[in-house]
């Protein structure tokens, strides 16, 4: 058992939670809490470290001879992110989907069309987590993110994505409106998700292959970017509301494409 | 000017901003911000407090002579609540709404019928305030808001809301099931936001008086509370998401009412 904040391997481990520069070098990055550990796929697993307690309490986690580093508690606590320390870590190596792979999905949707998100300077943790969250459940094959969004494997995006990371496609691009011009030749419809959008998102068919461009939280989406969409959309607001939340706005598009898909297949 | 930190108005500002019982004995809450402080109600305004920079660059906006008081750059950033003050901070006066000012709303909505949301247990900060921000742009007319809520007045609840605070109707009660059923007995049909609902939200009209029961970010709704509603309904996830954040499943159900009542007014 590690009892020591000066051991070298929980040194390592604040730096990789920390720093994205470390992240990247190594290739890993790290989640926290029992869901995760449960959902991260096997092969993707480089080491597991847990609390004297946890371990203690859930021995037969690791029966199986799946290797375990026990931390104590005190030691567990100066390496978690959080303000309360579920008392399970792993180490996890990094995902690198191809541009190509957003147009699949790696999860059984309701339709054979690709749905795409892209993102353009999302910078709030929180929102690109629940995004992600979300188009797992609206059935989303895949994410890109353009220059200017926050890391996917900050701490805070784990958490929010609640196991979503796993299994949803992403892409970072350098050239965000080079590749949605690519996807656009390969038959994507882009929506660019627009306060000032000429139709409401509910006129639109979503049953081909589509796209929702979302913006940055405060500016919204760059002109140049909402310029190449084949479409601007606006969710109609009461009151005197002036935006929804960014990962709100993309849950109100990514569900109703999903209630149109789900409702053209049961016809 | 106020230059120091131990000034008696400075400790009291922190006191109101951080601890419920004194901003309720006082019945006062504390707004942050530019756009909160141009939609702070005016009859509702007690107090203005700016930076000192703020104040110099904004200056004609006292100039009707509204009263303010300004703080040092310093003694402003121990009293804000954000890591990256805005200079403006208001002391506004709370508001009390009675059980049917929910069923009316203040907002001009897309149909006359009410259409509400009652919260169980909802513990997040950023989720009630998003809820509430949402609920207006999707023409909610009141929020029930049962035991074991957040508090509304919280700073970060307030943050969030981005000014809706100030317009959309709500009411802590100590006896939710109690006021479920008082509303039902007025017409309003509940829906209960659950994991293993019936029906799929998307095949329920939402036309008449309707509300959505949400519960706990992590438990869901209490069986007891579920067992009020009329219906229960489920959001489909694909993949294996197991729920939505809260406030995205409020945000979907909400826009799905608020998108049935504009197509049934467009036709």
């Amino acid at each position: 058992m590690i009892t020591s904040t000066s051991n070298a391997r929980v040194k390592d481990l604040i730096q990789i939670q920390k720093k994205a520069k470390v992240r990247n070098e190594r290739d890993v990055f790290v989640t926290e809490g029992p869901k995760m550990f449960r959902e991260t796929p096997p092969e993707r697993l480089l080491e597991t470290f847990v609390s004297e307690s946890f371990y203690r309490r859930e021995q037969k986690l690791f029966d199986g001879g799946r290797p375990v580093t026990v931390l104590s508690d005190r030691v567990f606590e100066s390496v978690s992110d959080t303000r309360t320390p579920q008392g399970v870590l792993c180490v996890v190596r990094q995902f690198h989907y191809q541009l190509e792979d957003l147009m699949a999905g790696q999860i059984p949707a309701v339709s054979g069309a690709p749905l795409l998100i892209a993102l353009e300077n999302l910078q709030d943790p929180g929102n690109l987590g629940t995004i992600l969250r979300t188009a797992e459940g609206a059935g989303v094959t895949g994410i890109l993110l353009g220059p200017g969004c926050v890391d996917i494997y900050n701490s805070k995006v784990i958490r929010s994505t609640m196991g979503s990371v796993y299994r949803m496609p992403f892409y970072y691009t350098e050239d965000l409106r080079r590749d949605l011009l690519m996807l656009q030749g390969k038959g994507v419809r882009w929506y660019a998700a627009h306060l000032e959008g000429s139709v409401p998102y509910d006129e639109i068919p979503y049953g081909g292959a589509s796209g929702f461009l979302i913006g940055n939280e405060s500016r919204g989406l760059t002109p140049e970017t909402a310029a190449l969409a084949d479409q601007s959309v606006r969710i109609p607001m009461c009151g005197q509301v002036e935006s929804l939340n960014a990962s709100v706005a993309a849950s109100v598009l990514m569900y109703e494409a999903n209630r149109q898909r789900r409702n053209a297949k049961g016809k």
